[in-house]
């Protein structure tokens, strides 16, 4: 016994570090990301927790199309894990798993002595896309949690024709629109 | 040696985990909070590493003047230390040390895909508020990083009449607007 003590007091701090994680055997880079969870129909699990997740740029009236809009539109909040944030940073490359959620606020003005411009409401919205290609096969797919007055707890995949297409066909870089959040068109590692 | 080496191998994680943050005595609630740092003059020094901090909201082009203002004006991100968010959330208080970064960045807009509504350009000016009491007579102190077209590595505190006194007579909780952030709305511990 006394032989292998050093061992085990060495390995102790990293049994009771891992230990707290609770059980993770997940096919990502960093075994602490929060990962999409499924239902038993393969809907997803709206994520929880997300103010804690990275920020990655906030935007406001967005629309692809012409059209014009009455008002400022909504604010949208994009936020990713810390990992895969970190792991972008690395090696420019989003892992499986990887998550962005897309938070709506309604537009607030002229509270307190504010007088122009605009700040967030409350939440209405939650948009999640998903890097997963064990579940999706196309890489990744698109989730919306809106359901009148409240969030819904699950969501299925939106159709391709819905997010998917114009994700893959305008996004920057892996169906994600780097170039509209300034969190990670920094974080994106320059071509040598 | 025998009979202490159980409280050796219980203690050591401990000291392993607190030896990994280096050397920690600070007088706030979580020693890991990055702490306000000063250089030999008094002036703050530029926090770094702000994307890993907790993001509260965004406005944009808000003002406490009625003057009409060109265009939308720019986005505003505010970030808290993970740390100083919890605290918050847990007791209502922002515990001494406790910062707010807001980010600034240009509107942008008609990149890609886009055609109305605003997405974030690029950063161009930093403020800091600052609760520690050590250094400030007065609790809180503000601070200016904007120094033409790169930011500034250090920064004085604004006279009191800039920033303070507003803050002071109009914010909802302790000197910080948490009245236009959602995060911190949502995180306040309500009244029993």
């Amino acid at each position: 016994m006394k032989r292998f003590l050093p061992l085990v007091v060495t390995l102790l701090p990293v049994a009771l570090f891992l230990g707290a994680r609770g059980p993770a055997a997940l096919p990502t880079s960093d075994p602490k990301m929060a990962t999409p969870r499924y239902d038993k129909t393969g809907a997803l699990v709206r994520p929880e927790g997300f103010e804690r997740w990275t920020f990655v740029g906030a935007n406001i009236g967005m629309s692809y199309s012409e059209e014009a809009q009455a008002g400022p539109g909504e604010f949208h909040n994009i936020y990713t894990q810390p990992e895969a944030y970190a792991a972008y940073a690395a090696t420019g490359k989003f892992p499986e798993n990887t998550m962005f959620l897309l938070v709506v606020h309604e537009p607030a003005q002229k509270v307190s002595i504010n007088k122009s411009g605009y700040f967030e409401g409350p939440m209405k919205g939650l948009a999640v896309s998903v890097k997963d290609r064990e579940h999706s096969p196309e890489g990744w797919a698109f989730y919306s949690f809106d359901e009148g007055a409240k969030l819904a707890a699950t969501a299925k995949a939106m159709p391709t024709a819905m997010c998917f297409d114009c994700h893959a066909k305008h996004a920057d870089d892996d169906h994600v629109f780097v170039q509209f959040h300034p969190i990670l068109r920094q974080a994106r590692p320059r071509s040598p």
